[in-house]
């Protein structure tokens, strides 16, 4: 990427770029931190001193003064309080989940409403870079991308064959835009066998969820494939600062259409040929279970690995223990790979391979 | 044991007998539940509503009613709060642990201050017996033992080849005792397979460290075989029930030596045939660790098994989960054979197989 050449001088602000933040999911593989009134991005997983979510808007920072933040109403509050400088008017509140369409589609569309057409970039709020100026990079580059009117997506290196994430299938590099190619297919989650044929054979990027694109673009897609919600969103971001909203949305919002912005736009417009890669060859994680948060952070000199803890942990004839949060000594003996998550509502004793099926705990506690 | 001929009628007491209760020792296998000031005698630690040592003045109670507990001065208050109906001059505080000769020596010398020789019974404050009636019988069998100027010890049937234990080989049977035998020798801690071999030829019973004896014949013993101890136990037995307890206790305590009954008396008169054993085959377990404690609790419908515990326990992909005490929801996921002990104190979270090794950690704690 060092040849790119951008619109922007490297590392700066882009004028014109709007960053959307969806704010959603519980990360029920996260349970006991995750709560329903404490879900992941709200949570200082990493012991950092911040949240997902106030860690995403610093990564954004640079980029752009305008951020907008999706998410729903049992959440605005804590977001409002979690990032004290964001207008509360760039808190856009759901009153119920209605997948990532709709959240995208409303940003786009209030975006619209309040400044015309701008370059939209759609970051989840819950993700984990720690290369941040790669990233932006990146970025850029989508936004260069986005420019020629095509809807972007930032394409993640694959660390391994996960079946975790849907894969992006590269095409032809774009003749226009450094660094960017075509789409030429996005694939479902995979199973690991296909996913390791995938990483064989080369040419393919996780999806991340990471879309880059003007807003009169997405919103033209969107017309033309779900005219329905189109046309929902659209009536509903124009009372959005005025004082119908409320009744606007009370009437509207239950009717749309619960649809991925993948599946809504992203694969069909990829197989007409207007979506473009940029890949993300930046450490990213989407710290989605146990495991992966351990793999984050590394263990102390006696070999346990503490996250949001100050309390005495102690091993005997134990490898590669995990301990989070909490506040009584833990001792944990004749264990390997055990991890120990203690919050205010409950204790969790995980092997750690089991990470996937803390989600099965969760629900009924 | 049916055709025994005992001089008092089967199953009542022995008016002449006086247990005693020797209580000490933290059972540092079982922390966080036990701790310096809660020790394992004082622990309810099968969830029955009673404390071990509370069981054991249960289970002696219809033998005799003359009971004496010989405690550390660290555990009176809780011992006299636990036994409320036990008078306050049958609890013999010991200013510092000496070990189990001095405990019982003392106890034998102020039974005798008080009401001249009587048969005394001395029965460890931390074990478990779910037979309680077999287990009076054995008694029974051993006061008679006992009345013919034997020291008598209660063997415990084997019921595997456990190196925590010393051994009994049996001698002869007693002629004039029906249920009693001859004790050949003691046998040290041996390691495993040497137990096993001990099984296989047979004639061997675990030393519980429960000895019935007369009085005057155990001091007789102690003069002869440790005369320097024999001598301040009779001076602070002298004192005891006077003004001068503290005093003499402070300057003779300190000096006695340090020794078990086993060492002391029981191996040394064995050598001289003067110890006899009466077979035990009642339900016995001393509970020393977390493993031998999960295996007298029987596990719920979901197959975890739960003690003191009243706050939910969920399992997913876990097996022979077992939980003890402590307020919170536990949820156990991907291990199999976990022990978690919540206390006040700590959390303990345990590879069944691996008990033994708890009191390693139960020390900086």
């Amino acid at each position: 990427m060092d040849s790119v050449t951008t619109t922007q001088p490297l590392g700066g602000a882009v004028d014109d770029l709007v960053a959307v933040v969806p704010a959603g999911g519980i990360g029920s593989r996260l349970w006991p931190l995750s709560q329903p009134d404490r879900p992941k991005f709200l949570l200082d997983l990493l012991g950092t001193g911040q949240s997902l979510l106030q860690g995403t808007l610093d990564r954004i920072a640079p980029l752009t003064a305008e951020v907008m933040v999706v998410t729903g109403v049992a959440h605005a509050a804590a977001v409002g309080t979690q990032l004290p400088g964001l207008p509360q008017a760039n808190i856009l509140t759901e009153p119920s989940p209605r997948d990532s369409m709709a959240a995208i589609a409303l940003a786009a569309a209030v975006i619209e409403q309040r400044h015309g057409t701008r370059i939209m970039g759609s970051f989840p709020a819950d993700h984990v870079m720690r290369e941040p100026e790669q990233f932006r990079e990146s970025v850029r580059i989508a936004v260069d991308a986005a420019r020629t009117g095509k809807v972007v997506v930032i394409g993640i290196e694959p660390t391994g064959p996960s079946p975790a994430y849907g894969y992006i299938h590269y095409g032809d590099r774009m003749s226009d835009v450094p660094g960017a190619s075509a789409v030429q297919a996005f694939t479902e989650k995979p199973d690991v066998d296909t996913a390791s044929r995938m990483l064989a054979a080369g040419g393919y990027a996780w999806n991340a969820g990471m879309y880059v694109t003007a807003t009169d673009v997405l919103l033209a897609h969107l017309e033309r494939l779900q005219p329905t919600l189109y046309a929902g969103i659209r009536e509903i971001a124009a009372d959005w600062d005025g004082h119908a909203r409320a009744a606007t949305l009370e009437r509207l919002w239950p009717t749309l259409t619960r649809i991925a912005i993948d599946h809504a736009i992203a694969e069909p417009v990829a197989a007409e040929g207007g979506v473009a890669v940029v890949a993300g060859s930046f450490d990213w994680h989407d710290v989605g279970d146990f495991e992966s948060l351990a793999s984050l952070v590394p263990a102390d000199a006696d070999g346990v690995t503490r996250i949001n803890r100050s309390a005495t942990v102690s091993t005997t004839d134990a490898q590669r223990t995990v301990v989070m949060g909490g506040s009584k000594p833990i001792a944990v003996v004749g264990l390997d790979d055990v991890v120990v998550v203690e919050s205010d509502e409950a204790i969790l004793v995980l092997g750690r391979s089991a990470a996937q099926r803390v989600k099965d705990v969760s629900a009924p506690q």
